[in-house]
Formats: C-alpha cells, structure tokens, sequence
C-alpha cells in the first residue's frame, strides 16, 4: 500500500509531503466499504454523482469539520471514501482519513503554525491542479468548512485557469462548533442578534474598531496572542473590560477544556493555562450563558 | 406504523402536530439499517453513546444542515436513527428524517412565516421536557446548526431546569453554506477578513449602524425584507450603494438560483425574481467573487 502511494508520487516529481497511514488508519479502514471499490470504479462513481465525466480530473473543496469523524458530513465521507488522491491540512483532518482507500495518495499540505518547511498556497494550487490534471478525483480536505479562512478561493481561481471542475462542499465550521460544545450558541434572543467571526493570526493588520457597536465576536487561531486581542477589542473598539469571554481550547475533543473570563480579566486569568493552541474565544454577553459544568 | 404515533401522541395529551410520513420518507427508509433496531436497543446505544443512563431520557439538540441528506453529519444519522421521538422544524429537516425508525414519533413544530398556527417556544421546550420525562431518547432537530438562530438557549435552559441531560450537535449552517453553494467563500485573504452574520427577520429592531465599516455581512430570511434592509445598510451603516450583493435561494437543492446585485440597485434589479424566501444574502465584495455560471 504504501509503495503505490510513493510511486505516484515520484512519477509526479513534486516535492510534497507523503503521510504514511497511522495505525488508527489501518484498524479504522477494516469497517470501511469504500476500500473495496477500484480506482475505476470509484472514478466513475464519484464523477456520476456531480455529472462530470468519468474519465476526466474533477476536485472536491470538502470541509472535514472541527476533528472528530463523527461531524463529517455523509457527501464528505462519500467523497474521501471515492477520491484517487486527497489533498489535507493540519486541523480536523486525520480522522476524515480513515475513510480513504488503502490505494489513495494521501497529501499533506499542512502550513499550521507558520512552519518553515511549510509549502505555500500557489505550491498548494499547483499540486491539485496537477493531480486532477492526470486524471484523477482529487478531495481538497480543509478543517472546518471550506468558507472559512481555508484560502479556497485561491484554490477556485487555479482550477477555473485549468478548466478543472470542481465543487464546494461545506462542513461544520469549528467557528460555530467550538462554542458550542462548550454549551454557548452564538445568537440570542435577546443578548446576540448577531456574530461576527474573524481570525485573531494577524492582531496587527487586524482592523479592530470595526467590531465597535457589535454583539458577539468569535475570534479563530486566538491562542498566540489572547492578551492582545483582548486589550485591541478594549481600546480600539470600545469593549467593557468586564464583557464575558469564554476560551474553548481543542473543541470537541476528549480534551477539550474551557475557561470563561472576561476581556479585562483574559491574560491574568489564563497566565497559568499553558498552551493555549488551538483555541477559539468568543468574546460577549452570550460568552457567559455557556455551561461550563459539562466541558 | 402510524397507529404507533398516534398512540404515543394520545397518551401524551399534548397538542402538538403528527407528522405523518410521506411517501419518499417511507421510500428512503427501505436502505436505512436503523429502522430494525427495538427501542430498548436504541435508547440503550444512543445513552451509551454519551455516557448515560439507558433508562433515563435525554435530548439531543442536533443541526441538520441545509437540508439535503448529504449535508447531515454522521452523528446527525446515528442520533436520529436512534431516536424514540423526534421534535423537527421546517427548514432543512424534511430529509433527515428518512433516517428516523418507523417507531420514532415523529412531532412538527416549525414556526416558519410567523403563522398564526404555530407553537411558542415555551411550549416547544414544554415538548421536549415532557418527552424526555417519559424516559424517551429524544432529538431536537433543527435546520442548520444550533449555534445560529435556533432558539437554542431555551430549551437548554428548560432542560436544564427539569435535571434532564442534552448533548449539542453542531451541524452545517447555511449562514455559511448557501454563499459556499454560490461558489463565494465568506473569507478572503484581501476582500474579506471577517464575516458577520445576522438575521432579516426584523429589520426595524436590528441595530444597521453596527455594521459600519465591516467587510462582508450576511443576512438570513431576508427574503421579504431585501429592499428595506439594502436601504438601511447604506444609510445607517455608510455602506457604498455599490457594494456586491449575492442572493442565493434554495441553497443546495437542485432549484437553487442565484443573483448577484448591489445593496443600491437590489430591489429594482429583484422586482422580476417573484418568491425570493428561502434566501440567504452576502453584502461586500467578496459576494462578487462567486462563480455564478454554475449555479
């Protein structure tokens, strides 16, 4: 198994990452149906299901949700079960695995954390342009749901270049997921008529005072730099240092742990948390309404 | 089968509406393993599930997408096909429950289009207690994910209140799926570092001004509002007249249809497009990325 997925990748010549499958991988795949089909087979199936053409590459933008294989969707697990080569991130993404075939090129593209090594997008829009350009049905896996900070839209302009097809397919977003498995919906009848999600990677080039005036906020890939969104929201968009803020590290893991604190209180309050990554904070009234007794 | 719903009805001595199955939920049922398993079975599976107790009741409030089945998520299935009753809305939830048992009752309770028929909320909670109550493995299905206008938070608290244990099943939104369908990702590395997401049922009770200075808005059921809301959004928002605006509706079913305008010229260039609910709308421009040629 694992020598096919080498061989086609040398034949590719790039210079991207091969996962060799875990050992989860393996027990998992023992109850997996999909494993079973050929690639002719899983071809034709997954190109007559979009109305593509069975001989031609066609890519599939799939979210895999927050982690868990549980919140896959069925299209997603159809998909990635059916797929020649699946093309994967960091986050959410190893579970949605086990539902690959034993014979699928697995690709890892992952760029968490800003590593050196990690390859950049244009990389990451020519290897699946190229793979669907052999022919094959190629999965884009993303964490989440590909609507949200997944850079798919790069990815959409490079297939519209080639004339590759493709479809979206949306996933449960770890934006909307994540607080809620720590009991908080986003909206409320009366303390949220709306949200607002943004990523806190960038605090710099972040433009905080157009927050001003607004509910509740979500802010993804917050870990590294918790104190100082915290203070932007404060001082740039007028947020009352006691407004409720509930940081939700590892959403919907075993591990999953959350802290509710208040954007005055964050740094002092989480001094002694450690790491913090990956987490998602939801800054608001709302914040405070979660159960926190069960997480 | 039906007599079997009715009966638990009866003896329930509520009055809530009986879903009677229609003709493609008793089609699809034909391929769903569930349907064989006893009561006693899946009420056992689906506590052990999340580690409760056979004998007791428990909900689970689960998201079921945007409506087709191949939306849901493998948890939503396995909930659902478990479930001694299900509690369900209109958006959505029609396709989820071909997953339900012949056994499951199966109770409607939307509120769609503000009817004068329709249940409050604290008798929806009243619903789910009363079922729970009565030991039954419950799922409270709602259109979407619950995180988003679900009225989620009540029926927590309901629950909450009568000791009854629930679980949160985030599903896939169509705040966030419907732009996806149409091809526009709601994330943009230049256009749209954050998205905010709000509802269009009451326009004169939603604070316009708010959203000054944000990249990119979308508005659920804002199908009979869209002029109002596009007036509103320029003058007290500061938006410019010119900013892209995607209407999608029907989102993901085969009759999904999509415009794209401006917030100044919606209502003129929409007059012609007769019934626009369901929609979803996306304000900014990264609504003008879409790929509208494919849907």
């Amino acid at each position: 198994m694992l020598c096919n997925r080498q061989r086609l990748l040398l034949e590719q010549k790039t210079s991207y990452t091969l996962k060799a499958p875990t050992k989860r991988l393996a027990s998992k795949r023992g109850c997996c149906q999909q494993q079973t089909r050929t690639i002719a087979n899983s071809s034709s199936e997954a190109a007559s299901t979009s109305g593509g053409n069975g001989a031609a590459g066609r890519c599939y933008l799939v979210g895999a949700g927050p982690g868990p294989a549980d919140y896959l969707t069925m299209r997603a697990v159809k998909l990635i079960g059916a797929a020649d080569a699946i093309v994967y991130d960091d986050l959410g993404c190893e579970d949605a695995l086990s539902y690959a075939r034993p014979t699928a090129a697995l690709v890892y593209v992952g760029k968490r954390g800003g590593k050196a090594e990690s390859l950049k997008q244009p990389q990451i829009d020519q290897i699946i342009v190229d793979l669907c350009s052999q022919g094959k049905q190629v999965v884009r896996l993303k964490g989440g749901c590909p609507a949200v900070f997944s850079r798919v839209a790069s990815e959409m302009s490079a297939l519209d270049a080639a004339a590759i097809p493709y479809e979206l397919v949306p996933g449960v977003s770890s934006a909307l997921a994540a607080p809620l498995f720590a009991g908080v919906p986003l909206t409320h009848v009366s303390l949220s008529p709306s949200f607002t999600v943004v990523s806190g990677h960038d605090v710099a080039g972040t433009d905080w005072a157009a927050f001003r005036g607004l509910p509740t906020l979500v802010v993804l890939m917050a870990g590294r730099n918790l104190g100082q969104i915290a203070r932007r929201l404060v001082q740039d968009a007028g947020w009352a240092p006691d407004t409720p803020m509930a940081v939700v590290r590892s959403a919907g893991l075993p591990e999953q742990r959350t802290w509710l604190t208040s954007l005055g209180s964050a740094e002092a309050d989480l001094v002694e948390a450690g790491q913090l990554s990956p987490c998602i904070v939801v800054v608001g009234k709302v914040a405070a309404t979660g159960n926190y007794a069960r997480t």
